[in-house]
């Protein structure tokens, strides 16, 4: 049950609090947008629904059957759409974002920006901090790397987003970049989350490669519980017995969440298939089934990458893709802005 | 390496097995359409395909890495294009495969048929034997269903596919039927490839739900070394630990499939998802991943299917599809017909 | 809900099925050792039970919840013992059937048996009919490794298992050996199950690499509601992400399965492992957990065997790991016959 | 290639890692108990060992060809011996970790630490940090938690390990334990390996439910090279397509692991099954396939356990497994320390 209230005095707000815990049900507040959100978790039913609808302050309440309830669409039923310096993903327009795995130099993030932008590409994207599974592999520029990412998203006017893995670095990441991206393998890391969710930036939370679909919503849930709600989810894959992929795009999670959920989904079919020439049909294929954006790498020149060269478009690669993205979202009726190349 | 020959005379093909066998590889020939192919298994290199090259009655010499050998387009560079009673798989037209689970009744088929044809389905599909978990469930109306099939076939003018799941009825199934379908927990009975394979009719061959790439395409393989080159592949889902749907709908196996081998692929979203919402979204994401072809389940009335209802779509839902996938096949390049409605 | 009767009158039979019908259930009748068991599928409860309990011929009633009826603990609360050839399973004593991958030849095949019995070995394996992965592998000897199979049977004294794969061979396959096999790739081979059930042979049921527990019990029933009681699972690896091992031994499924159902439950380590050093270490866990028999791989020559080499166990390495295998069995109040070696 | 120097002077030292830089390999330092260990990244081969074995300060020279290196049984042939307060992971003697899911109270957590200590457990194991899926799930006591646990341990001076779940937390939970616990949602936490690479306390590392094997031993490896040689590595199941258990748990990467690394390796069956019924069998399993120890969940009343309850064995069913570990470990060669019950 998801009481909303608002701009309850403290009294009102105290009042629905005791009322929940009589019920023997946990109380858990939000407050975000002059309104405040208060989560009654246990066993609930309309009847005692109606009891809190008549209590002054209470805006509405909401039975939720779902284990994550604030991301749920019982709670919310028109789309959430998230605005990142002007980008919005969850309505007509399918933002795409593009850029290197890892930022290497100002150079090279710079020549794959400019690229991705003439093509269309809403928002970049550029590792500094590099989780790598190996302690020898390449770890990112990490604060050299976020300077170039602010430079860069300075230059080209476009929106950047950042993998953020250290709750240590989250105040300093959110300074240099727009959207902070909880990666796969830091999807259940809770402290993480919790840190994230206070940065007072919108969210990219990645599916983990062995979570499932509620797995992922709790994820989120922690982000929404914690005061952010400007949070997009992102399907790359996940883990299974087949090998001939990197890993195996879940494409029916995106329609499935998109049912569950009111937050906006969108894909990575780079990580998700790990291999360029895949790239370009399911990108489509995401687009196809209602993906709310795309998560894209490019690389000036993949063979010389300093990691995910093989899933790595040429600018040329993805200024054509985009044209073909721009027929598929108007078959579906959205859009896609086609860029005129680089 | 393989060994293409144009209607040799045995000395011919003699001195061609000889050499195969002087050098320590062991041939397997299959003639088919007037050419006889001969594939020797072992370490070939360009040095050994070229002895080959000058024999008498050798049109040519292919080397081919891949463990699957006719079905690799190491071997055949083009698209195979397999024609069912007219309908083709694997050219510029997507044809939808539509009809029920299982054969219920020779109402309940027709009805079925005659709203499939009505949107736009170019083909018929219907389960005859049915193999189920359980000895207790429903296992289909058998020979008095291949009866319904044939009649309804007829009558609606559409080529049928149906499921063949003991050697011993392949010839019965062949008779009254187009297309011979190896469905997913048979796509390793090799007893009933071997039998299938000699059957004279083209074959739709499910992915197993455990099934690697190269495990499906040495499954088609087996179909192909047998003489029936009029193999339709199908991505229908595999098991992976995400629970939420019943299958995990692996469509980059689309384009990797295509990349890898010159059969055609489709996708069967119904079986893949479980879910009759799910199923609209990944049908476009399959025509736009690049699938030649689609196999979906529609039932008349759902709710009262003796299996597979929760996934089957209404005839309303599927006229509603076809229009939609009419774009996306456009968005492609292809055209998927779109009926007038039922 | 499973009704037993003692040798019924027809009357009798007629009015319990027609009891089971007016209450909308839908009856399925077997057969065996002058027992008739009735089990009626749909929803039962206790009272029903009751009314049954009070007809003529009726021994005793059951109410199973279990979706598999016949193969569970509710139907049956003590162990199965399936006894092949005097071997035992089930029991206090833990059989060891040992045996090549293929039987490759009369030498190689009495070469392996005479070593596996020197050690301990209750029982042989081989196979004749291989169901191999490529179509240009060796598909075993056939018709003539029957042959050697049931020469070297005779020679040895031992009982002999030998996988089935086609229902058109079960006779041929029934007459030479002492058990069947349906092999993992065939456990939802329905046909085949449907026709072993018949073969009035043990059955040995390898559980299928994508199967759940439940779809492995269910293939069970297949063979128990067909009028096999012989019936004994092998739990041989299921298949996973992980590529360090050939499959996932699921050891826990041994517990687990002899929790739900009275049947006897042996490992395969060998194909559950695909590797030589990890057989030992996981057969003695599998004893350790419960099994109540193994399924080992020996060959003479691994190096030059003509499959599944890397996981096959010399002689030398099998008489030491049965002299370690004793004394794990001792631990657990079980015995293993342990020879003087070879 | 790995450099042992023994306590290099600084020339001695800058001369190796100028020679590896001039080879194009990228050089890593860690300094431990004296000795200087210089990982080489990057082609090595024979030759260039042979090089640097004749430079001043130089020890040996090992040629690694996995890519995890200072975890390689290459790199160091015999067993390593971690030492937690007294209580060795590695050796003959097989310890058993022992006590709740969750630290709920000092009397929750004492008694189960008596009972645990009763029965033979070597060491204590409870969570003050718990990751929880859902954010309103209870999270655990947090500091109150960690003063509990360093109470309870010495009392009754039996070491302790908790989880540590956030690098900012790491040197306090340091100074309240024994050994970290890295929980498998955080096996690729490299913010956190790193952390607590630095701590100065053992690491408890459990393998990750999607981590291969490999990439398991190169999280181990994040650790040795930070400085922290002091892991043992636990495996606690695997996600699989299989719901019938918690995890599926691959008993199999214990051997394969101790083939692979010279580090300890223990096993959790009460994550690996979640099911108390399949607890014993998996523990006496895992002593048998050759685990250097054993984590277990148990709770003097589970069933109002806050978390874990249905995997967690009482004190009694504790008493009695001690008993038949005791014989499993006696059949291999080892043994456990089994107590008068409590």
């Amino acid at each position: 049950m998801i009481i909303v209230m608002n701009a309850p005095v403290a009294r009102e707000l105290e009042r629905v609090l005791d009322k929940i815990r009589q019920l023997g049900l946990e109380p858990h507040v939000v407050t975000a947008a002059g309104k405040t959100v208060v989560t009654a978790i246990g066993d609930a039913d309309r009847d005692r629904c109606e009891q809190f609808a008549r209590l002054a302050g209470v805006e509405r309440v909401v039975l939720v059957q779902a284990a994550y309830k604030l991301a749920s669409r019982e709670f919310q039923a028109e789309n959430s759409v998230v605005s990142v310096g002007g980008v919005r993903f969850g309505g007509a327009v399918v933002p795409v974002i593009a850029g290197p795995c890892a930022v290497e130099s100002y150079g090279q993030f710079r020549a794959t920006a400019l690229a991705a932008k003439a093509s269309g590409a809403a928002m970049l994207r550029g590792g500094a901090f590099k989780p790598r599974t190996s302690p020898y592999s390449f770890q990112g520029l990490e604060q050299e790397g976020l300077a170039i990412i602010r430079t860069v998203g300075q230059e080209t006017g476009l929106p950047v987003v950042t993998e953020v893995t250290d709750p240590r670095a989250v105040g300093l990441v959110a300074e240099h970049t727009d959207m902070l991206q909880i990666g796969a393998r830091n999807m259940q890391n809770f402290a993480l989350l919790k840190e994230v969710a206070q940065a007072g930036r919108p969210v990219l939370l990645k599916r983990g490669p062995a979570a499932g679909i509620e797995e992922w919503l709790m994820a989120a849930e922690y982000l929404l519980a914690g005061g952010n709600t400007a949070v997009v989810l992102c399907e790359r894959g996940i883990r299974t017995f087949e090998t001939a992929t990197r890993n195996t795009l879940d494409l029916a999670a995106v329609p499935l969440v998109k049912h569950l959920s009111h937050l906006p989904v969108i894909a990575d079919p780079s990580h998700g298939t790990g291999n360029w020439r895949l790239v370009g049909p399911m990108a489509k294929a995401a687009v196809a089934a209602g993906a709310d954006g795309l998560l894209l790498e490019i690389h000036p020149w993949p063979e010389e990458a300093m990691s995910d060269g093989p899933q790595s478009l040429t600018p040329a690669n993805f200024r054509q893709l985009m044209g073909e993205l721009s027929r598929i979202a108007a078959a579906v009726g959205r859009t896609i802005q086609h860029g005129k190349g680089g």
